[in-house]
């Protein structure tokens, strides 16, 4: 089953508002949870809106957060997002770094008492129509790698977003967590009833897991996979430190599971920078050469059996197009998780 | 043969200055290049002595660089190189990141024409003393790397770096490649006679390459390897840009390879920012939440058959301390080439 943008927007907004947040805060999570969808990040869009529903029922988040700056410098800021849901805490911190970047060429802002906020690209991609380039890092909200060689869970897929604006062509957006796959993505096969491939995770012999019903037997695997995954292991270290620690958010040990708990405050932490590209040059000029490069990489000559070349983002952007023209697909599933909550709030069904 | 850490710097020195460096530009270039090697970074220090008086003599090199900021705001700067090394534009632009991060929280700053630089960890280490978190991204001065799916040679290994200052742990340093194996490695592997595992580079048609005397037919394979290589792609991409394109350095196809070129001006790009823990809080405070990581992650239960758990810098560090003690291993082979240079220079020989 498809379900239109409008329509799943309006549906996440009304269960927000039933769920007792403010109606602009419904509005904003809302748009962003249903871009989240749009764009084909399936694992952070409205499949997490049960969970949020629980969550919230339970006083896990603060529905009526007072979002504020505690730390700030000419272009840093430290934002306490008071226990809110994440996709506010970190909408207002791409504001307010794209706004000091105005002025000082880049700035970086750092949230404490955040939470989940979907995709990082939802983000790091906020400053583009400023013309200024975003990065985002988050602490991921449940520990699922152990460090290189271990066993204990004390990392999670920490995830990066880098966005970067063009002309012509479509900005460069990547978005990745820092192991092979990212949980969210084992959650879908999940509902979906799908196996996974080898590679994605290992059991605590160290022996491939494929059953995504298992999952909490195993272990994600760092990028880098056996061979190499000492640098994905490295980069989840560093994206924890510059968007947990820093920001006096949790990170390694004191991450809370939020798949295992409602109620517990995560203090989560994120980090979102924005660079302003008119402070290093012209920038008709870092567009040209943007598309240029676009259109190196796309052209190419491929290996044998590879039809087209990819540049980051492209994917997600041609799943955007699909469907905002087709609809947005919702398995079986999420479908029955998502009528369950129309059913406790007293609300028309999605379906 | 082993050669004390004074002793490789000094002749590094000579030869520089024989070369015609000014004698401070001689002795920053001489410390930065014994400095790559004392931690480890064998690919990136007086191995690439030979080149660099190759091209020097070639005129590839400006000896007597204006270096000077061509741009500038608040918290960003671009250096222009004046086509000097780049070891003396990085410590420069890092000195400029680190000056105004003291104020605004956070600095960013781009260089332009200036060229390899060494290991990327030797500038995102500088900030540490001043208790900020250093960044470091560079385009590599060679493209090995096709687009994921391509075989057109568009990328290079476009290193990452960043450094977070710790407590009384040693800090944590991520320095790695955006591909599975640097190309340096490649070099020295191939300078020692030994064969690559398989993993760290294709043929053009997708088979292991295991030769290192055969790399030039091949490509490197990205980080993520066969299975998710395109993320070690995008970040190649996405770490080019920044430190490339961003300030109007050269990128893609506009890369010149100075393994086969030695007089071409190579307009190479590097950035490094600079974070101030002390704009987000107190520094005692994020010290002691990063030796508690680290202890955290060293502590963890481990798989089957591993001795020991690392933290990103530490096997360096390990490398510094026993090199420190021990000396420099230099390879036969480098030793034969570091003698033509000292014998062309007319300057004693180093072993």
């Amino acid at each position: 089953m498809t379900i239109p943008f409008d329509r799943l927007k309006a549906f996440i907004q009304e269960a927000l508002t039933r769920l007792g947040l403010p109606d602009h805060d419904a509005a904003t999570v809302a748009t962003l949870m249903a871009e989240a969808d749009l764009q084909g990040s399936d694992g952070h869009g409205v499949s997490r809106l049960p969970q949020y529903a629980r969550r919230i029922k339970a006083g896990g988040f603060n529905v009526r957060p007072d979002i504020r700056v505690v730390q700030e410098h000419a272009s840093t800021a430290l934002v306490n997002g008071d226990n809110g849901m994440g996709h506010l805490i970190m909408k207002r911190a791409a504001e307010i770094a794209i706004e000091k970047a105005r002025t000082t060429g880049i700035a970086w802002v750092n949230s404490q008492f955040s939470n989940h906020a979907g995709p990082a690209s939802l983000y790091a991609t906020m400053p583009l129509k400023h013309d200024m380039i975003g990065l985002y890092f988050a602490v991921g909200n449940a520990n699922h790698l152990p460090p290189w060689g271990g066993l204990d869970l004390l990392l999670s897929t920490n995830p990066i977003a880098v966005a970067i604006p063009s002309g012509d062509e479509k900005p460069i957006v990547l978005d990745m967590a820092t192991t092979v796959a990212a949980y969210g993505k084992v959650k879908t096969k999940a509902l979906r009833g799908e196996m996974m491939p080898e590679g994605w995770m290992i059991d605590r012999e160290g022996k491939p897991l494929t059953d995504p019903k298992r999952a909490e037997e195993g272990m994600l695997l760092p990028l880098g996979g056996m061979e190499a995954g000492y640098k994905g292991y490295g980069l989840a270290v560093i994206i924890g430190l510059l968007a947990g620690t820093l920001g006096g958010a949790a990170m390694g040990s004191d991450v809370i599971d939020f798949n295992h708990d409602d109620d517990s405050v995560t203090n989560t932490g994120q980090a979102i920078a924005a660079i302003n590209v008119a402070a290093f040059g012209d920038i008709a000029v870092f567009k040209a050469a943007v598309d240029a490069l676009v259109r190196d990489l796309r052209g190419s000559a491929r290996m044998p059996g590879v039809e087209r070349i990819f540049v980051p983002g492209e994917r997600s952007q041609q799943t955007r197009e699909a469907r905002a023209r087709d609809g947005i697909p919702i398995a079986p599933a999420l479908m029955r998780g998502l009528d369950q909550v129309a059913d406790e709030l007293g609300m028309t069904r999605l379906g």
